[in-house]
């Protein structure tokens, strides 16, 4: 199965489509910082302009003022596995009896490697190693209407999709029933937006219309927008969009996730209080949930760890004595708010454990009399089957040590990670089986 | 009088020297992002690597891995005045009588035109736009001993002047008398390090030992160190150094720049109360600041807006549309903080207002009831002669506006300044009479 | 149908397969400068290296060294129609039930759209416009054994192809029944090479062993060659190879591309004799035809024009006097050789006329008294079916006007095209009928 | 001494003075390809465009449209010695009193090493390792009108230069007493051009008008040319300018190179006769001598090598094996040309000897009964201390090995060298005593 956490934005029936696609795109960056592409509907000739990197180094070179057309969808792009990835970037642009169809994805098919044997047994040939291109060959297999192929391709897929195709005059967008990924809707002087988070819509002056529901196709063309539904499956919403994939601007499931955060970071302090000093933040994701903890607990925050954004993914360390200062690169201690103090440190979520060590003995050597660690996730102890590139299970360090031994691993004085129940109530109450909690249940629907 | 913010770093005696200063000119990053350079001693053959952009573009492509030498100092580059900007990127390096001499400087020499022009009449050519040039162009003209040769240009040069110069086998730190810009001398195993702040030391492993006095001059050679003094001057040292420019994790005139800016928002709370509901930062040059008024107020923080770090230099806005659009791209309102309630906004400060006019406007348009900005310096009313490129008095708003027409060109409730004393007190007390107010007073020593 | 004049070069068992692949496609450059491309079997795994523009430019930036694997085949492209030309450029890599197949190309199949709409009406979808992906959907489709779905999809195609197919352990090599573009095989210490051109071997150190037959497809495998053939047709090698696109120090289609050329010139000596003073060529493709000229008529030999081989594809004419100059910088006169002289210029071909225009144009006014122009090939009134990328009918001089008219739009006091006969005698006597005159008569035997 | 073997090209008065210029050094480009660069005058203003590279190379990412501007100057750098190259990139460009003032050089003083260190002791700092610098500081020392400061560093110099010097709105082109370099001056409506070469000329549709005189410096402002001449000294034109580096349609020292070089072949023939089959050239230096002895001789030419002109500076030889092919990279044998013949091969000359070897080794692999080898220079015996990058008088063979142990060393049945007086009757008969001839004696003038 492949690892697809991506970010996906279209614009249907804005002059500057893809101008808007570019920005949009900047506001998704942290969903996908390996790629970037968008394609232009522009009166029926598309336009694409991809390539690897960041969104501003991907269209640097390229000619963004001569993007015209009125329809986009565009794509950034995250793991970091498979060869080849040139051919790999989305959108997915092919040609059927000259008609383009461009695609992106956001997800993972679970039996995907499946039907790609079985369409190969039957004499098709892939290119790419994206699913984009599995439904593309699919939809092209099929007969009747764009949208009768469209419906009875997405019903055979099992897994996490939210997609954007755009034709020749008409885009659909569409969200698998379990509702896995986030996909929601936008509206800016007319024209019909689309976004994995709605924080792009800010950027761009739009408004927030909604999320798609799960299962849910919408339609859009010179008609307006038209929705069409998959067969119905219980709702599964990753809950790791909104601890820590999410940025906190955004709505997420109808959620905000800044909310959520400052809940989990409250519920934290009830479930586990601590007599300490200060609350600070692993930077710059868990700073809400330790505003949280510091609020409900009374204890102060502080700003303990500073966050150096310059540094990128071209760092080169060209020594071992230099790549072992590498982390102090990215984190560094602020010696004046920890020293002498009994530190709470508040992280969203700990998975081999060895950055968290390497920052708990930082702040130790900045001179912090203790370190508790609380934690905005329960322990996850499985890998994720829905496109997240979890590490395998024995790289866990949940599944390899007792709470004791990785207190004694990190150096804290004393670990905690939210409930189960606890989470769910941070995340909109009653709601909350709506989720989808196998990494730490190492339960799958599928 | 040129501009030059920048940054500064320099390591005798290290193996690794290159890379280490690599290295520290990540964690300078902030103090300058148009160039960057570094200039290595290989047992007497200098070797540079130099470029524009961030310190990670211009390294990227060059061999990191092949800089050998134990001794080596580095920049970054901040202004954007200056033509044939290539041959400005410093250090600078030269070779007379076949030695090599390199220079690398921050601050700003105030009389330089003056100087250039009487070498130019005395058949002096000039290749580049820099002080440092100058500053070996008197060097070469002198006679004696290389230390003598440095104290008898130094002493006659009048300006903001921090400066590592490096020969073969010697390493010269030095920083003028006012002690306008910060130099801090730091050791890693045997090793003396320079840099512009403390924080480059926390990457490398390194310890901090002290700030250079104003006028000294550190000599670095295989003897040890040795330390002269330029004629004595009142102390002068620039008070945004610890307002803006350093970071939060340094120390620089021997002052925690983190703790500073926590008094400066506490003063701001005690100085100018007002009844809200939340407190929230411009990230994230005020997170500090606006913690320390949420403290003393007893008033919550919240983070009202996200900073998209993902930006960079390299956005490009194709169109007067997208162009609109784009201060949202750096800074987007998180909703749920701010809806309904009555917002402190603090930031460190307000040079011509245009962009806290949007950022109040955003905040309002997400929600916010009322809006009262504190900020942590005084108005600033006059351009800075010591080397920062601050816009003619003209565009200065506090030139243009009283306090009243301030508040409604903002769109803010209040508005509120720390006051000069207040600021004092913050920045270690008694000991404030040391700082240069020039911005805020229009009163120059020079 | 697509125009495909490129070239093609591959090894089986031999280490450095890749690097010798990397080496020929720089013998093989002058049949194609816009793309570059190779692909390695590295026991299974395949590697691709490719991109735009000449050889050296594409592998600059690429690894070359770490090209591992004992098979390669790679293309240099030709021709500058079609779209999304980074998709396009050869070999074709796909990967089919997890076996990695490369496939380039030289040639054109006659009816691709035709077979290309069929099997998008049974649902395939095409990612580029190659005909390499053509044949490799057709071969999948197909049942049974390599050899036997290999036949099937090549004996239904109907057009000019000389083909290198790679599989893991595999390499097939293919000439059209027709033998319409040339594949010569060699040998070097054990492995096979395949070529567009013996002279490809000649850099290797390698030996020619012979041109492919019409018809032949040789399979490579640990356990040697094999030879298989298509259905049979008559031959029809395309004679432009010898007049034009193959390199002189080339054997093709069994025959040496020098002697043939030298065979034409004193063939047009012997066909049209004129009293002048000086035999030229135009540099550099005349060269050969003109010393023919010159021996059999024992009129002086002078170079007249020289050629400036630093100006590439990159030229920038920024302004429209700059390119009414443009044309003198790849030819300049050398006035010496032809001042007062009655000239016999020697050409290849003439196709629109306008370039001869400017040359003559040049020649006259440095000086040539007269000049009178022979041509080595027929002319050339009809479109190319087989691939290269001629203009249409209605651009082409001989179409529009008869030999007086055209004399007089080139300046030229005579001019003579050689006799179909006289040029098949000087590509080697009776075999003559081997070969594809259509261009000059309109007559295609598809 | 420093090596400059280079190319100088400059227009005063034409509005496309700039892109001319660029035009200019495309001609000029077999005279240095390892760097590029132009200065613009636009309107006193000066604009610099510089790169490593060839011509296309270096301005194919630059603006060249918005080149504006009616003077300018350029050049083109042929040697590899020196570090930091980006800095040595012609012309230099400074500003004295805020004056521009730009220098580009061809040649090389003799002495400059020892001016540079009584400046440097004079307190003088260089940038560069350039002449150009070196002549530049000398005149920021002088005193008096540009003209009177320029003729009194000029007349101080030893050695050999052309030079271009550029102020806003005056162009000074001088060329050193002996006359050691070529600069010929060219008119196009009304602007005055000047050119390493007179080919430059050609390619701009612009008049040849003279060489400039050894000695003179002529001054073009808006009051149309002048001429100043340096104090006398015995004419010394470098011989190789005719034997080797000029273009063979260009006129140097006021002599056509192409009757120059057809005369050493037909003095070769007469001095040396040989019963042979065929005369070859190696390509392409040795075409035009190698035409003139098959004539003189009256056996017939041959082109027994093909030169492959796409290699370019970029080849990479990633393997032993490969870097043992990669001589025929650039030279492959024309089988059919030269099996079973006796041939004669002409070169223009011999420096170590090592290329010579595997050229006739090739030959006679291709199948050659004999190779006698004809050379249009006299033996090589002294390093050029006129700035020809020669090898030390060690490498050289005509140093090491007497005629026959030559012979058996490069494997050819006889060797002969042009005589000194053939060499001298050839290039333009009595005139012979202007030349340089230093590399074959030993004598320097200096």
């Amino acid at each position: 199965m492949r690892k697809e956490y991506c970010g996906l934005f279209g614009v249907y029936g804005h002059k500057l489509a893809g101008k808007l696609t570019y920005l949009g795109l900047f506001s998704l960056q942290h969903r996908g910082q390996e790629s970037a592409g968008l394609v232009v509907d522009d009166n029926g000739e598309f336009h694409t302009r991809k390539g690897m990197g960041l969104v501003s180094e991907v269209f640097a070179g390229k000619d963004i003022e001569g993007i015209e057309g009125s329809n986009a969808i565009g794509h950034v792009h995250y793991s970091r596995s498979g060869q080849n990835m040139e051919e790999n970037i989305q959108p997915i642009l092919v040609r059927h009896k000259d008609i383009p169809i461009a695609i992106a994805h956001n997800g993972a098919i679970a039996h995907s490697k499946k039907i790609r044997r079985e369409l190969e047994d039957d004499g098709v040939i892939f290119s790419t190693d994206t699913d984009s291109e599995l439904i593309l060959k699919m939809y092209a297999r099929e007969k009747g209407s764009r949208k009768k192929r469209l419906m009875s391709v997405l019903n055979r897929l099992k897994g996490a999709f939210s997609l954007l195709i755009l034709f020749p005059g008409e885009l659909y967008a569409a969200r698998d029933s379990m509702g896995f990924r986030p996909l929601a809707m936008g509206r800016k002087n007319g024209a019909v937006l689309f976004s994995s988070e709605s924080c792009a819509f800010d950027i761009e002056a739009a408004d927030y219309e909604r999320e798609l529901e799960p299962g849910e196709i919408v339609k859009v063309s010179k008609d307006g927008t038209e929705s069409f539904f998959l067969e119905k499956a219980d709702p599964c919403q990753c809950i790791f969009e909104l601890i820590y994939f999410a940025r906190p601007d955004s709505y997420v499931f109808g959620q905000s996730v800044y909310e959520a955060r400052l809940n989990m970071g409250r519920q934290l302090a009830i479930e586990s209080p601590v007599d300490a000093d200060i609350v600070m933040p692993i930077p710059d994701s868990a700073n809400v949930q330790a505003l949280g903890y510091a609020r409900q607990s009374g204890i102060p925050l502080e700003f303990g760890l500073l966050r150096n954004h310059y540094i990128g993914r071209t760092f080169i360390a060209p020594h071992q004595e230099i790549r072992d200062l590498a982390v102090r690169i990215k984190h560094t201690p602020i010696r004046k708010a920890v020293k002498g103090k009994r530190v709470i440190m508040v992280d969203d979520s700990i998975v081999r454990g060895t950055t968290s060590r390497k920052l708990v003995s930082m702040i130790k050597k900045a001179g912090a009399r203790e370190v508790h660690m609380r934690i905005s996730s329960p322990p996850i102890t499985s890998s994720c089957f829905y496109g997240i590139d979890t590490p395998t299970k024995k790289e866990l360090i949940a599944n390899r040590k007792n709470i004791k031994s990785i207190e004694s691993y990190l150096g804290v004085k004393s670990l905690y990670h939210i409930s189960p129940s606890g989470l769910k109530k941070a995340c909109g109450g009653g709601n909350g089986d709506n989720f989808c909690f196998s990494c730490f249940t190492g339960k799958y629907s599928l």
